[in-house]
């Protein structure tokens, strides 16, 4: 039987991924404000892509292939999300992915960002306030800035309060 | 040197141009009212992808692999958009690329109507009332219905009148 490697090659489902992720996907970095942390505040780094549930089958191949994250429904627009939040998931698997396959929009620039602010994550450099500061300057030069909770400012202003 | 097949190989840019596609493209088909046509109304299938400035190059990656369509800057919201209109190049560029590769969203049936609404074109359907309410039915199955000029009933009520 003659195989349809146009179809079913990794190289492709691979490139179909990168595409994806260069038309929807999202790897953002969000803050909480939570009295209960020393710095007074969480820090999010999360990838994520949404998509309306009659398309609800390609993020269950993203969740089937990366083999982490979860999908979940957001009563907030009405679309299903993949997302992994786990920070060593996305050391381990989402990072390693999108260096090795390179993204070809400008949202690669905040990948890059994205992969130095869990590496600042990882050595705990969010847990002291210059760290902290530093991932915040970071993470407000991705992404739309409309979307956010807070300003920079605010963020800034809950960390030494 | 050691050739890095992940990144350069046909099928992992094929599988990326799928992945964009099912991300942010846009299949469509638009009708306008044009009174010097003996239907009264002129129907406009295209194939389009949006971005932001930053992400122009990979429009203009679109345009040189497919060799067809052309990219414009949309004042109304600020973005550039590569977009194939020309139904020769729809029919034999466009439509056999994603009748080889298939979209993995939903936008695939959005696609399948697509390609038999084009067909009709191609056949000169759309000369007749007839087939031109056929398609206008179609294409009001396909996409996002709040997006449109006119309501069907709006668009039915043009050709008769």
């Amino acid at each position: 039987m003659e195989k349809k490697t146009f179809e079913y090659s990794d190289d492709f489902f691979f490139g179909w991924i990168v595409g994806f992720v260069d038309g929807e996907g999202c790897f953002c970095v969000s803050f909480n404000r939570k009295k209960s942390l020393p710095s007074n505040i969480e820090v999010r780094p999360s990838f994520s892509l949404s998509q309306k549930q009659l398309s609800l089958d390609s993020l269950k191949l993203l969740k089937s292939y990366f083999n982490c994250g979860g999908i979940r429904y957001s009563k907030k627009d009405g679309t299903y999300k993949f997302e992994v939040r786990n920070i060593r998931h996305l050391q381990t698997i989402i990072i390693p992915f999108f260096l090795k396959y390179s993204l070809k929009t400008n949202k690669k620039e905040d990948f890059l960002i994205f992969v130095s602010i869990c590496d600042s994550i990882s050595e705990s450099l969010h847990l002291n306030t210059e760290g902290l500061i530093e991932i915040i300057d970071s993470a407000y030069k991705m992404n739309e800035p409309g979307k956010r909770k807070y300003t920079q400012e605010e963020l800034l202003k809950f960390i030494t309060s």
